[in-house]
């Protein structure tokens, strides 16, 4: 069975140390009061409502499942879900980050993220039912009327009703202009919805007395494709003004999904026989609205590829100081023991240092979007707050995409360091690396996310968003510059940056005359930025951890944060010599290839 | 569903155009008489076994798995793996390349290895009961004494028992000199066997009357390690001399395991309760014994995933050209349809050019190997023998590591064209994603196998065995050289060569100070080596192609060929530039991380 500590130091050293979150907050009205003391004491209690309380059901839940019930349309969720629902609920977890105004106890979104990196490492599947509601809580927060706002607002805050996405049909999933679900219009101002929908995480459960499904749909007199898109709210019973619930609405669970992965979340196929909703936002302008889920929804899910990458990191270093196998290839370590402890082979360590310095690249970078995401909330400077979405649109498919194929690689590393015992279910490993499958196809898939990047967030707008990157990265090199120290560190991303921007201009060049250029770029490009975000974190974790050692603090923790640095940029970092390389490779010899596709 | 075909045309490319297998028969008395059309017909026909008979039984296979009665210890096998074993028998399959002087058909090598293809393709699982008899047989057949080979080997052949190969204890894997089964001389010269085997692959099962289990153990006065291990034949039920079945070998199933795949094989906890079994080989010198058995599983295990790769690409194939999706960046393709097939998109593309690269490449490995193995078995100049044996050895590790790391990276991204859909059980792709990775751990984890090339193949012979290799390169390079049209393959392997043997000798010196700079290189420099054979045996496919295409021949495979060896030298073969840089990062980045895995 595996086991888990929650990463509180390292999370306090990013906020506190890094980033120095308060200092930050102390510029934001909201957030003033919030002092570090107050967010490690969330953070310990949080650490211990994951290692308590979801991370025990973890392996029951993947071996249980859910299971429909084809004639009430019920799903029972896994012994023990619905339980460690209530908790969560009762300990107020599920509004922590949420608007005061609705019952939320308005703490910064970045405390949030780091709830759920810990509930991510404990239980994906679990925490998908509170996860998924924060997508449709910031869905109606900022689109809905008043009315829905006070309708479902304090719920979906309270944890009293989750909330879901209803997006994808089987013909669509990318392409959510293909969508054909109906929304015919009431004489009371509603909607009656009908059509079909796939792979609706959470989409039906035993957790709460209602769910508030938000449905993408199409109006009658609907233009063609994305542009003919609006937004509903369906509520599974419909909501009478008072709150109470009034008559069980026609949008049932049809069937569960049967997957490699997150079991315990109920996948849920949802069929709208005239189920009664309320249009969110302006009609036709859905996919606007949908985007705030999706962009939530697209940090969370690398959030939860750092939680498995985290958790899968730790267990594999616990086996490999415990499992005994051969001999040190430099000479015996253990003499008293039969073996040494294979945590001595070289190859061993590489793939533990790779698990453990993309959790800590990825936490670091989770971290410092979220601090951005709380400046762009909630900082009272209309520049700041600019600059600082611009940031987060930039980094979005990043945190989406590179954490998610990090976690791919690094739960896939820790269990090869089991050997045999990693590929058999009880240890818990192989479900790790199954959970983390999904992270990279779901949400746009990471092809999605390139495209997102290189197409809209970098072309769309000359580059300019990702100069403002390059800005922190060129702050960076000038202050570190002449530190011999941090040479290792800062040389590599001072070359990758000018390289990068070089290779940008170029591509928007080659792009403007055949945009498959774009598309034939853009995998091995979003890669390439990643790292240069992850080396620009690496660096200011190694500029905070040289200057404690300087200054005679005796923590082991500044050392090895040293140590995984160095390995990043020894190990990982120089895999963008190659991406360049291929990145520039050029369409033609992907489009060229119509015989050996045929 | 998935679907699969059998890929006859490229098997018959490599055989016949690139390999032309039948001269190098011509010379060995054994095959002197195979024709091209015998091949091609036992090919055809394996084919049909293949889509026919164990193809429709994978799925099934994975969702029922097998099961245990723990009262009789009997292994019940999924609904028709057993009927289509008793085909396979029937059909003459398991005796196709086993030696005629004990029934066998005394077909080539590599003939059988195209079949286990196919096989693998269809349902690895249930290919594994008749694929592990070949290490029985292959064990007994050089270590055993006459009386052993009459008892044993006519069944094997004919496929009425299987073999199983029982190394791995709990606490022992990769370090069999840990193990603790215990050999007891009997008074007859038999010997009684007590001890606990795990992770035995077609260790039970309802197939066959008898299981002939080749077991390592010790005897009572073994010196400690490795150099005390002996090999023993211990057979399910015993067998009376004139081949009828005796009493049951207390050698149990005690349990079955729960794994992540290959849930149609019985991976069987085996007791072994004074079950009584006979030597093969010299006492003490069991290892040498078992690596017979081993090199062969190695082969066997890089086909396995060469195989998952060919069926998943097949799939992705279909499917890409199938789903729409969106419109290609440069312009509707489809206009007569809703949105374009996702095979217009580069990435796409690049996805499944990805997976096709990765099998061809391993086809033609596999080919090249098995028909050197051929050669070292039956060629009659003793020099050709030994020098074959040696490309096999240095071989057989980029067999196993690069063709099951590369088969996780295809049959990943195969999952990753189908989207969402992908994740889904009932389109077969999980299941194939699932059970690749099995491959990567058993039979010798890759960074074992990286340890054996680098360690043992290459420096372990001053690096006499990779320049034979690398003279092969030379030849091709020398011929090909001013021929303009082979530029684009034969410079990026011409330049790797020389960049690899001056590496190597590097790597040899830094070894030779300290011995973990060799276990912190091997990984990535068997990429390396995987890359040199495969840009080597791209750059000879590519040669017959251009041919082909010169003299006028209009099939599109030719074509074809050559659009994927492009992708394959502009997109996969450039990961070198990094690999080599990261293997020259050296031991202490690794071995000086004791705080940050604390």
């Amino acid at each position: 069975m595996p086991s888990y500590n929650p990463p509180l130091r390292d999370m306090q050293f990013l906020l506190h140390e890094v980033f120095q979150v308060t200092n930050e907050f102390k510029a934001m009205p909201r957030h003033a009061e919030v002092d570090a003391d107050t967010i490690n004491a969330v953070l310990e209690e949080a650490g211990k409502f994951a290692v308590n309380v979801t991370f025990p059901l973890n392996i029951s839940g993947d071996e249980e499942g859910c299971t429909l019930d084809k004639t009430t349309h019920a799903v029972t969720t896994p012994k023990g879900f619905k339980q460690a629902y209530a908790q969560f609920v009762e300990g107020g977890w599920a509004a922590l980050s949420c608007d005061p105004a609705y019952g939320g106890q308005g703490l910064p979104f970045v405390v949030n993220q780091c709830l759920y990196e810990m509930l991510n490492s404990a239980n994906q599947a679990w925490t998908m039912y509170p996860g998924l509601s924060h997508g449709a809580y910031e869905a109606l927060h900022a689109y809905g009327t008043d009315a829905q706002k006070q309708l479902y607002l304090p719920k979906l805050t309270s944890g009293e009703w989750t909330g879901s996405m209803c997006l994808t049909e089987s013909h669509c999933g990318t392409d959510l202009g293909l969508l054909r679900t109906k929304a015919e219009p009431l004489p009371d101002g509603s909607y009656k919805l009908t059509g079909n929908k796939i792979f609706i995480s959470a989409g039906e459960h035993d957790f709460t007395s209602n769910i508030v499904h938000l449905v993408l749909a199409r109006l009658p007199d609907a233009p063609v494709g994305s542009k003919g898109i609006s937004l509903f709210v369906v509520p599974k019973f419909l909501v009478n003004a008072d709150g109470s619930l009034g008559e069980r609405n026609p949008i049932f669970c049809g069937g569960l999904e049967h997957k490699m992965g997150i079991h315990g979340n109920a996948t849920a196929q949802l069929n709208l026989d005239g189920a009664v909703g309320t249009l969110v936002g302006q009609p036709n302008k859905g996919l606007a609205a949908m985007f705030v889920m999706m962009n939530a929804a697209r940090l969370g899910v690398g959030n939860q590829s750092l939680g498995l990458t985290e958790v899968a990191f730790q267990n594999a270093l616990a086996y490999a100081k415990d499992r005994l196998q051969m001999r040190s290839l430099s000479g015996t370590k253990a003499k008293d023991k039969p073996a040494d402890p294979i945590i001595v082979h070289p190859d061993v360590r590489r793939m533990l240092l790779t698990a453990k310095a993309y959790a800590e690249g990825g936490r670091a970078l989770s971290t410092f979007c979220s601090v951005l995401i709380d400046k762009e909330l909630h900082h009272p400077d209309e520049k700041v707050r600019q600059n600082s979405a611009e940031l987060v649109a930039l980094l979005t498919p990043i945190v989406k995409a590179f954490l998610t194929d990090n976690g791919w690689t690094a739960t896939t590393m820790s269990q090869q360091v089991y050997g045999g015992h990693g590929f058999i279910k009880e240890w818990g490993m192989e479900q790790f690396v199954r959970d983390a499958r999904i992270n990279m196809i779901y949400e746009g898939t990471n092809g999605i996310q390139a495209l997102d990047l290189l197409g809209r967030k970098v072309l769309g707008n000359q580059g300019a968003s990702l100069k403002k990157f390059g800005k922190l990265v060129g702050q960076l090199v000038e202050e570190e510059g002449v530190n011999e120290k941090m040479a290792e560190f800062i040389n590599p991303i001072a070359m990758l940056g000018e390289q990068m921007t070089k290779f940008t201009t170029e591509i928007g060049f080659k792009g403007m005359q055949n945009p498959d250029e774009v598309g034939a770029a853009s995998v091995d490009y979003l890669r390439v930025a990643g790292h240069l975000v992850f080396g620009y974190l690496f660096a200011r974790m190694a500029q905070v951890a040289l200057r404690e050692i300087a200054a005679g603090n005796a923590d082991p923790f500044y050392l090895a944060k040293l140590q995984t640095a160095r390995f990043y940029f020894a190990k990982l970092f120089p895999e963008t010599a190659t991406l360049m390389r291929t990145a520039r490779a050029g369409s033609r010899v992907l489009m060229d290839s119509d015989a050996a596709l045929a």
